[in-house]
């Protein structure tokens, strides 16, 4: 093996180095201490679950999962996300105690990439799931505490967008007629791909007014008044319902403050198939990607053998600390070095400087190469070397 | 696919529940924070490493190893230790900087299990890694970092063996003569197969006074007179200079003030090929495995390109929690439960509760069926229901 190809990674891997990864622990622990301030209660699963179960049940696209086959000959995935791992620990073992139940996770997430240079294969993502509880009020919750955790994260400039997916499907369904053609679009919307969604509507067979309602749902977003324009392009109550949905999501959300981070975004999707209610993404300024979605999956726990409701958010960590933006200093760390004669003066001075809180290197002379360069990024330097008395530095 | 099957885990996964959560987080920051006190730096690094590279530096049986392919067919591993890992990230990036390198880890690893109802195939490790420093005094440091760290995790009847591989290397060549018959030995020793050991001694075309020293060598445990037995044994220098070593280090661990938790143990051997020199073990009552491990391993980093010494230990939180017993109280909670009519005073009173620290439930009674057990695990609740006002209970 070439010596270049032993430092290597496999695609899509990253190391974290001590500077970011302090800076990283600070923001998670600011962010998993608002969720347990709000009553949720953290719990792990295993990177590895069963295709057939968890892989199967996930949101995540086939060609995305991490497989291999275990002693037994069984098919195991890298888990791609956490709600399918969570829907099973609650249907399996939670779901017969508080609910609705509300749990947390702090864990990272595997995606296979085809190329280097691209997307991280392996990401850290914290969030929440509140399970057997259909109300507003649930939904409404989810996303102030989302809006909390990026405020206790130290985030100032961030827009969390609504939309409503009952709402697409019924308008779509009215004007197109077939579930086929509203996956059709409902795909240029996914991508985000707004041109490919106007050129694909002018050529499909509609009547003009059609047409024209199509185009003017993909504007529907902005401030409360987008909701009356809303309501003026579907017939019949299921629509109604999901812009009173949001309405009501928004009335909560002024109630807890947070309102000024919301707009309204109508053709949000920010899945093919998963979700069956109220969906949000959270966007931060310099940050190409969401940094944040979630929603309401109702029909999830199904799969796992209870027919209840859930709705929940999920961070990324990495893209958080990208809108971040500064790191934190490194730990500023004081440093005793000695000679062997001095050695017992050293310990005790280290000791004595840790119990008091402050971290400290204790380094033996004979250890170190070049003094200056160890020293150098430490905040002060006591040395215990030769016969002489220790001096700061 | 049945039901059952459907909460099914793989072989040795297991999903850590909210209870046990809490007291691992507790446990963890403990350790993590006497490390970062002794001015180790934390790093962090991908779950998959290619075959080739880390796989193969680790010193981790193969048949442990969970192997997939990507998508370009390269062989990667889930990470089996962290301590190869860091020798990437060290002789790549960081060998540059401050050396010697103090860096600590808190990583899950992976071994793949046979079957069911044995060890665990994903478990967490905290360790350190002393990278770049040769004296008796790094391997000191790290000795007396790992029981400090017990001891900020509330553990305290521990003990720590010391053994030294090139005591047991020097013993076995000067009696056996070849490599081959050393390894059959090591291994009974790796073992712990003492029975087996006495027995194959027996069979060996020695004379009876090589055979008498061998076996005598089993018994070279306890306190420093321990050393003074087993410099009887051996001739020359290089097993004199072994127990000198050991002894210097003692010296050490007395003027750290740890010394009572640490006996000698020569037969000790943590691993086949793995260590260089000093080796220990750590041992909590009622625990069958040790909890902790560590060494010099002065070979590792030459795989890198860097051919400078190295010293560590990892322990493992499953065992440490099973040392510590007592699992923490569930996080004491308040509930905030409302009815519509008054849901603004109890957002409000929540956010009042949450900012003054407090962990609060606020939840919408018509998401709730059994507003009896979803309250019962809370210490207090408030009512905001109907037009009266609010009441604790």
């Amino acid at each position: 093996m070439s010596k270049l190809l032993m430092f290597e990674k496999p695609v899509g891997m990253r190391d974290t180095l001590p500077h970011i990864y302090e800076t990283k622990r600070k923001v998670k622990e600011a962010a998993e201490s608002a969720m347990r301030s709000w009553g949720y209660r953290f719990i792990e699963t295993p990177a590895l679950e069963y295709y057939e179960t968890v892989g199967d049940a996930s949101a995540i696209l086939d060609r995305q999962l991490f497989k291999l086959l275990d002693q037994q000959g069984n098919t195991l995935v890298l888990r791609p996300d956490m709600t399918a791992p969570i829907a099973r620990v609650a249907a399996a073992k939670l779901l017969k105690e508080r609910v609705p139940l509300r749990l947390a996770y702090s864990a990272s997430v595997y995606r296979a990439q085809q190329r280097e240079g691209g997307r991280a294969a392996e990401f850290e993502q914290i969030g929440v799931e509140m399970i057997g509880d259909n109300t507003i009020s649930a939904d409404a919750e989810v996303i102030a505490l989302l809006v909390s955790v990026m405020e206790k994260a130290g985030l100032e400039n961030f827009q969390l967008s609504l939309g409503h997916i009952r709402f697409t499907d019924e308008l779509f369904q009215q004007i197109l007629g077939t579930e086929e053609r509203a996956e059709q679009l409902r795909r240029f919307l996914y991508e985000k791909n707004y041109v490919g969604y106007r050129e694909h509507v002018k050529e499909l067979p509609l009547s003009s007014i059609d047409k024209q309602r199509l185009l003017q749902f993909l504007d529907l977003s902005g401030d409360l008044g987008c909701l009356d324009e809303a309501a003026k392009l579907v017939e019949g109550s299921a629509g109604v319902e999901a812009l009173n949905e949001l309405r009501a999501v928004f009335g909560r959300l002024q109630e807890y403050g947070v309102d000024q981070y919301v707009t309204f975004d109508l053709p949000l999707v920010s899945h093919m198939s998963y979700y069956t209610g109220l969906v949000f993404e959270v966007y931060a300024d310099g940050v190409g990607a969401p940094i944040g979605n979630g929603g309401r999956y109702d029909d999830l726990l199904e799969k796992f053998g209870h027919s209840v409701g859930a709705t929940g958010f999920g961070l990324r960590v990495d893209f958080l600390l990208e809108a971040l933006g500064q790191l934190e200093d490194e730990a500023s760390v004081h440093c005793v070095l000695f000679s062997n004669e001095r050695r017992r003066e050293a310990i005790e001075e280290a000791q004595k400087r840790r119990a008091a809180g402050e971290c400290v290197l204790l380094q033996d002379v004979s250890g170190v190469k070049d003094v200056d360069t160890f020293t150098e990024s430490c905040k002060s330097v006591t040395f215990f070397v030769g016969k002489s008395s220790g001096g700061n530095v």
